[in-house]
C-alpha cells in the first residue's frame, strides 16, 4: 500500500528536525512541498537529506484556497505515488498546527493512501525557548491563535501565542497591554536574522512574515 | 563559562528527539534528570546517547514542591558543574510546557551558568498526530491546560488539550459534551501501550498517569 507521511520540519533550523523526520524523509521516494513561487522554507530545512530525490511542488493560492485546491493536490500526489511508493509531504512547524496538511488528510486517505503524521517543533515553542519564558507553568492556561483574538479570552488565560499577526499588530499589542500582559515579538526564530523585540515601536516597524507574538500575564504585585 | 541546556526529550519514543537534543546531550559532560523513585522517563528516551556519562538525579517532591526545592536543585547542579562543564537537564515533552525546568532558569542563571533551551515535541502534538486530527486549522483558537478548566473558555475556542487529567475525567468529559466538543483520550503516546480511546466508559476506567484528553468542537450541521 502507498504511504504518505505528513512531516513537520520545525521552525527552520535543520537541527530542530526530529530523528523520525530525517528517517522517513531518507526512506521516501518522493517529496511534496507547497509551492511558494518555486521556493519552500520546509524544503530549505531538509535540503541535506533529499539529495537525488524527486521533489514535487504542489500549488495552493495564498488567498481564496478552497476544497477544489485540496482535491487537486490529492490528485497530483496520487499520480506521483503510482506503484507502491512512499512519499513525504513537508510542512513548516507541525503538520496539525495551522497547516495545509490538515486539509489534505481525508482527501489522501480516500485514495487508498495510508497517512502517518510526524510531529514537528512549532515556532511558538522555539520562540519561547529563545526568550526563555514559560509557555505554561503549573495551573496556567495557554491560548494559541492566528491573526487576532477576542479580548475576553485574555481574562481566562495566562499565556498566549499569536501567529500570522502581520497587519494588525498595534491593535493586538493594545489588547495585551490593557489586560496586563507582557509581550515579545519574535521573528525568524532559529533562522538567519532571528530576533526578539519587546519595544512597542520597534515591533510595529517590523514587517517580517515569519514572526509571531508571545504574551504572558505580567507579575505586577 | 558553564552552560546548562534544558532539553525537551519529546513524548517518549527516542525517534522524536531532535537532532539538536542528540547533539547537545552527546557534547555534555553531565546529565541531570528529575528523580522519580530512581527512574525517569526522559532518561529512558535518551539512554542510547548517554553511555558513560555522569547522570545526576535531582529530587523534587511530587506534592508541595516550593522555592526551596528549586534553590536546592540549582545548588546541586552548580556543584556538579564545577570547572567549565557543560550539562543537560532533561525534561519530557518541552522544557517550557508544564515543566520543572521553567522554575529552575532564574536560579541557574544567577549562579553564572548560561542557560539554553532546546525545544521538544509536546505530548499533545504527538497525540494529535496519532489520531490524525488538527490542533488548529485556519481561524481556530486552541487552549492548553492542566487538570481542569473553566467551562466558559470552551465558548471561546475550537480545540483543547487537557494534560494531567487523572482524577476528574468524568467532570471534564461532561463539560466537553455539554459544549459540543468531541474528545479522545490518548495514553502512553509513542510508548509501549500507546492507545487512543473515544468511548466514555472506557476512558473513565483508564488510570494511566501518562495520558491526556484532546477535545475539538464537533461539526454538527
Amino acid at each position: 500500500m502507498k504511504k504518505l507521511y505528513g512531516v513537520g520540519t520545525g521552525p527552520g533550523d535543520k537541527e530542530y528536525l526530529t530523528l523520525k523526520a530525517v528517517k522517513v524523509i531518507q526512506q521516501s521516494e518522493v517529496i511534496f512541498a507547497p509551492n511558494n513561487k518555486g521556493k519552500n522554507m520546509a524544503l530549505d530545512t531538509v535540503k541535506d537529506f533529499i539529495k537525488g530525490k524527486k521533489v514535487i511542488f504542489v500549488d495552493f493560492p495564498m488567498k481564496g484556497v478552497d476544497k477544489t485546491h485540496y482535491e487537486n493536490a490529492a490528485i497530483i500526489i496520487e499520480k506521483e505515488m503510482q506503484g507502491n511508493r512512499t512519499g513525504v509531504f513537508l510542512t513548516i512547524g507541525d503538520p496539525l498546527v495551522y497547516s495545509t496538511f490538515s486539509y489534505l488528510i481525508e482527501n489522501i486517505e480516500k485514495r487508498n493512501i495510508e497517512v502517518e503524521i510526524v510531529s514537528g517543533i512549532p515556532s511558538f515553542l522555539a520562540s519561547a525557548a529563545l526568550v526563555k519564558k514559560p509557555i505554561t507553568i503549573r495551573g496556567d492556561r495557554f491560548i494559541l491563535c492566528d491573526k487576532t483574538f477576542d479580548e475576553d479570552i485574555l481574562k481566562k488565560c495566562d499565556s498566549i501565542a499569536i501567529l500570522k499577526a502581520t497587519s494588525n499588530k498595534e491593535e493586538l499589542l493594545n489588547k495585551l497591554e490593557k489586560n496586563g500582559f507582557d509581550y515579545t515579538y519574535v521573528k525568524r526564530v532559529t533562522l538567519e536574522g532571528e530576533e526578539s523585540i519587546i519595544d512597542k515601536n520597534k515591533i510595529l516597524e517590523n514587517k517580517d512574515y515569519i514572526s509571531l507574538i508571545l504574551g504572558r500575564r505580567g507579575k505586577h504585585d
